[in-house]
């Protein structure tokens, strides 16, 4: 029997957990789910009879040490920061690891020591990163091998609210951290188009937007996001002339949300007097010109007359930022005092299912030197407010990879990301047979 | 005797150590100077024999330890960030020492020590901060003791290239540290209008501007400086409703200089890849879309067209930014590429001297409730490439009070600015007789 420790059972461990579960009993699998939350835990085990749910605190340094020692396969789905003490620890105890998270130099750190004791901290096993890696890394293999040079290459992901459930002037609701829509961007934006290299900074990039198509879907806009140059690295093209990562929205949504970042009411570097008695409208005030007798909307459309129209109005209405509804939010900061106007109005509703899109553009001379394009789209819908289209991209990559360390498929060593076939072929051949489809075109 | 004894003999002390020596036989002081150029020591002193220069190593314990035993009054003219290593051994001998900088939060805990010890930690003795505290001072305190009330306070500096040397399309020239040009105002700036709260973000600081007039220098241009808050507690104006400073340029200088904020010219946060090798017009191109068939000039009039008007082109042609000269910077930031494009435009030729321009605008009640305003502006002019106007402005304040210090007239324990009329009486008027008058209206 292999004993399969998952530490963390939030929402997006979801699908990952009921994949292990529904397999624990053919493969022999014994599944234990610590959270901090010990009511989580059990109930996201149910009454199965192949795992426990139990109280998991990664602060008590006894407790990792027990239940990694006691485990055979460990995954973390703790928030990103915890991971390099799991890591270090798994290490120690000669057990392999799996994450959903970017490699953060912590854990590059542990490559060696991890390769010398044979075991594999396998990362970026979630959505993005993870199904971004391992799509374009077949496409990337299949062109070489097939003889061609790719010459550029384009990625954008975007998590969205299903189109049925679409109902807001901003084509858009929260279906993930709103701390990170928020901020999303700050500093510059890094990528290389013809060989140029290109730097954004925050106060251009969302007016600096592209837009594509998704069959089925209809239009996307698209803003860059901040490092796509070390992706070269990541998937071995580091000669392409072009490679552009971003994030996808509905059209529209960049125009208007570009007022708040010109406005200057995401930044998170300091706390605004007085915050928690003020009103929308007073927050939206601080952020325009002194001016007696001139409403707070005239003096808006006077500052950024290049983006305020009908549209944009609507959606600013939408949201009440200009009414006297009450901040009540101590030394909040304007990206705080934000995120709280907007969740009141981009929340999920309670039937409302989410989305995930991703497209890669690739750009490439075949062997015969002709040039051509080769578009992959994936589209996921949320199944239920626990299956969501998140918790089923994240999770169900990572179960698959569960699976196949857990089953001696694979065996890598040291500290990984999914670019490598062996890794890459076999998730998206099961992702293909759950719904999880690539259309190329 | 008194020994004096000066770390640090860069520019901006010039002015101060003439005026020491000068006074020097009159009062029977021995000034040490020191440097970590052991030649600008020995040079400043020159044949002066009421001191000498020496070899300085401000990392040097033993010698920082000596030096202080032996004096009985210790400046510093050092970079700001080692004042508090010599504030702490001032402390710990019994001796005191004035800056012409900020008071840091290290300087501000010694506080209780120095009183305990007798002895003066005196800061914010040049001219910004220094001479704009002690002119303000004196006008808010005539305004209370005559029963006024301070309604409103804005206060202006610039320091610029002097009316006679004014001959670029910037009207500006580097008189002080470039690099702290290159980076102003980034993050946010803060003030408070008619009761309100104003924030305003980098990306609108140059658009944001206001402009005042100087009696006999004309028009200039004001752009808000990073935290205009915090003064209320230094001037102890705590309950008023407005207060705003800000930063001197010539009329169009704003709306030029927005062009490199908004491309992200400015940025000190990242490296260029391959900097060394690129030219003035691939560093602009970084900042701009891809588009084939487009020139620069175009491209950056389409992406700024609010900005890009004749004078601004002129304005950025005069920097030879569009040119195929070689940046030849490894590894540079933006910020550090820009500021070495400036430099080859923006240095001080030959016999070029400089200008310090100040404002404040008093707006008050007086006590029969009639609303006033009060204008009091200052201008220097340089009178060499020794005595400058910046040199004159921080320095003979700081000698100032140092002559207020040895000879007893003046002994304020612990940490303090020259906000108490102890202190900037005396300093004001003996400015005054050396020709730095304020002028009011």
């Amino acid at each position: 029997m292999k004993k399969i420790t998952i530490f963390g059972a939030g929402l997006s461990a979801s699908t990952m957990i009921k994949y292990l579960l529904d397999k624990a009993g053919e493969y022999d699998w014994h599944i234990r789910l610590g959270d901090y939350n010990e009511e989580t835990a059990k109930s996201k085990i149910g009454n199965s009879r192949f795992g426990e749910g139990f109280k998991f605190d990664v602060n008590d340094a006894a407790q990792v040490d027990a239940e990694i020692t006691n485990a055979d396969i460990v995954v973390s789905m703790l928030p990103a920061r915890f991971h390099h003490i799991i890591a270090a620890k798994c290490v120690e105890k000669g057990k392999s690891m799996l994450t959903a998270s970017y490699i953060s130099p912590e854990m590059r750190e542990l490559d060696v020591e991890a390769q010398d004791k044979g075991i594999g901290l396998y990362n970026e096993l979630g959505v993005d990163p993870g199904i971004d890696h391992m799509s374009a890394m077949r496409i990337i293999d299949q062109i070489r091998n097939d003889g061609g040079k790719v010459t550029a290459f384009f990625s954008y992901t975007g998590g969205l609210v299903a189109p049925k459930y679409d109902n807001n002037p901003w084509n858009y609701k929260f279906t993930w951290n709103p701390r990170n829509v928020v901020l999303a961007g700050q500093g510059v934006s890094k990528f290389i188009r013809n060989g140029r290299y290109k730097y954004i900074p925050y106060t251009q990039l969302f007016s600096r937007t592209m837009t594509t198509t998704v069959e089925g879907y209809g239009e996307f806009e698209i803003y860059p996001n901040r490092d796509s140059l070390s992706y070269r690295d990541t998937y071995g093209l580091n000669d392409i002339p072009t490679i552009f990562r971003g994030t996808m929205r509905r059209p529209g949504f960049c125009k208007a949300w570009n007022v708040f970042v010109q406005l200057g009411a995401t930044d998170d570097s300091f706390v605004i007097e007085d915050s928690e008695n003020m009103t929308y409208r007073d927050f939206i005030n601080t952020f325009l010109p002194y001016e007696k007798n001139t409403s707070i909307e005239e003096k808006l459309i006077r500052l950024l007359p290049h983006l305020m129209d009908e549209t944009v109005m609507r959606k600013l209405h939408f949201l009440e930022i200009f009414s006297e509804k009450k901040v009540g939010l101590k030394k909040a900061t304007p990206a705080q005092i934000l995120q709280k106007i907007l969740e009141e109005k981009w929340h999920l509703d309670e039937n409302d299912l989410d989305m995930i899109v991703m497209q890669h553009r690739f750009e490439y001379t075949d062997k015969e030197g002709n040039e051509k394009v080769k578009i992959s789209s994936l589209v996921v819908e949320g199944d239920s407010k626990e299956q969501t289209a998140m918790a089923k991209t994240v999770g169900l990559p990572l179960a698959i990879a569960v699976k196949l360390v857990a089953t001696g498929k694979v065996n890598i060593k040291g500290v990984s990301a999914p670019v490598m076939p062996e890794l890459y072929k076999p998730i998206l051949d099961e992702l293909q047979t759950l719904g999880i489809i690539f259309k190329e075109s």
